[in-house]
């Protein structure tokens, strides 16, 4: 079997679905301050991204023989439903770093940015709507569901993840983590993506359920190695504060493997570090969580999960979805499935 | 004439959305997270308000011979749509109250507080979706399409407003003011409210540009009484902290007013003293700015230009719209005219 690049896959893709976005966000006005909003629109569509998202629905659009011209309009509403939702997300997470560059909210402030996340918000509402002159008025109505369904469930799980830090809750089981990561990930990451993609080449109503399972396993799998990406990765593929989940006191399964493991007295102390304010923790605290992490395998533990559940969703497209499409997409959405667990950034 | 109690025409049509509004909001979940965040949802809807929006909008459409049950599920997406941007408001305002209350982000923290506005946002896009069914899948996205131009015009209108506080600018002239309230208040407060009211009553498309005209002038009206209101305002109608946009350094009528008549070192020391952070700013340095503005008349100003923009639209409304309407109706919308300037809150 020939060997896929998944960059050279994604990358003409993602330039394609930048062009579009770019023609489409307006650029300038005659009052000043609007052509800074403009700007603070295009700044986060600008900063470098995989286009995983973006991507997996143009390929499973094509794989199900559907078009590309087709399928582009949601695919950009997409990206910019990933690129508003993280301008809310760092302001809510306190990040600093987006893609390597500041946050918004540290360039312009939080009232700008957060009201400029609104205005990028509904900017995607506005491309789907234009889904009807490119499918039809019914179609666009059922994606325009499908957009909505995707945002409630990413709404609850990233109110599940807040309210588990704003409530010093640590009694978090895998189950819960799952279950917040469904919801938070799984289904803007790779359900909806995927079933938009196969929806808009006409695919079979009936494989939506099909779809959601593949999505569940493969989007946990996802927010796991992020997890993991966090605590190991290279900040110049990362993009993001290396640990910067630990600065944030975020549940993840390798905290709480690791929290699962560790002696009573050990796992006190890392309570008591991770429930401090941000601006509290000191480097030399957060190196002691690594410390335990790497002593009780905790990332080895969660790779393992990761692969696992990458695995399953595997099995699920081989059995289920791979007979609907042909040989040559069947091997590119494997290499794409094997990414997301593989990936360095 | 008869005269009409404006109190008594909005309290069944506000009770009769909320009760709408409370039945469609989801209520709790397994998951006591999520029964969390639907209590945070419900938590704006459930303050009292005046109900001035949907009210418009139920009574235009009473006017143009429409059904209050096909107008009911849009009036309650423009309740909805009130109630999460200004919990986004709220926090990009830094402002502490909220109808009486404490202010969501107050309660709950900026994080959680964001999100569940993001959350009802898309409780009052799933509303729109719903008018498929009420009103057919045209009607249903022409509605849907007002909202998102409604939508563009509010968040560009508070960007200006947040920009201008953000860049310390004070050479804001009043037509510039003017335009930041057309974008900001003018749409959601009265063109779309009116306009989609009439539009679900099948009223004439050409139509639409003389309400545009019409809630142009109301619209500046009432966000001008607003600014009036928020420096002479009894607390316990008004439910916001008086004086509260001389804390948050806000641009307003009254103040553009004030600078141009003051004395050159009055103006030094008035800017001095709002450009200040909040937390910097001490109650006597606002009782000397609030001294300023009666010294130099520039409520009476104020409330005079608000008076002139009222009797426009009532104009507008005389000379355009009420011909197309029976007596009865237009009384009331004639009352309703009048409120939005002589409203105590």
């Amino acid at each position: 079997m020939e060997t896929v690049s998944v960059f050279d896959i994604l990358k003409p893709l993602k330039s394609r679905v930048d062009d579009y976005i770019f023609k489409f966000l307006p650029n300038s006005d005659d009052i000043p301050e609007i052509t800074l909003l403009y700007e603070m629109m295009r700044d986060y569509p600008s900063r470098t991204g995989k286009g995983l998202r973006p991507g997996l629905l143009l390929l499973f659009n094509r794989a199900f023989g559907g078009d590309d011209d087709k399928a582009l309009n949601t695919a950009a509403a997409l990206e910019i439903f990933q690129n508003w939702i993280v301008i809310h997300d760092d302001i809510e997470d306190q990040s600093d770093l987006r893609r390597g560059l500041p946050a918004l909210h540290v360039k312009y402030g939080i009232p700008l940015a957060l009201n400029a996340g609104d205005a990028l918000a509904g900017k995607m509402w506005e491309m789907l709507m234009m889904n009807k002159s490119i499918l039809g008025p019914e179609k666009a109505i059922a994606i325009f569901e499908e957009f909505l369904n995707m945002y409630a469930h990413t709404t609850s799980g990233q109110h599940i993840e807040l309210a588990w830090v704003t409530d010093r809750r640590w009694d978090i089981s895998e189950e819960d983590y799952f279950g917040m990561c469904r919801r938070k990930t799984a289904w803007y990451t790779v359900i909806t993506p995927c079933w938009t993609g196969a929806m808009i080449a006409d695919a079979a109503p009936s494989l939506r359920n099909t779809m959601i399972k593949f999505g569940m396993e493969l989007g946990i799998a996802f927010q796991i190695q992020d997890d993991i990406l966090n605590l190991t990765g290279d900040f110049g593929k990362y993009g993001k504060e290396i640990a910067g989940d630990l600065w944030e006191g975020k549940r993840t399964l390798v905290l709480i493997d690791l929290l699962r493991k560790c002696r009573p007295d050990e796992r006190l102390k890392v309570l008591d570090i991770l429930n401090q304010p941000r601006e509290e923790k000191s480097d030399s605290e957060i190196v002691g969580i690594l410390d335990l992490i790497m002593k009780y395998r905790s990332l080895d533990y969660a790779t393992e999960i990761s692969q696992r559940l990458a695995r399953n969703s595997r099995q699920i497209f081989t059995d289920s979805i791979r007979r609907f499409i042909d040989d040559e997409h069947g091997r590119i959405l494997l290499s794409l499935i094997d990414f997301v667990v593989d990936r360095e950034f």
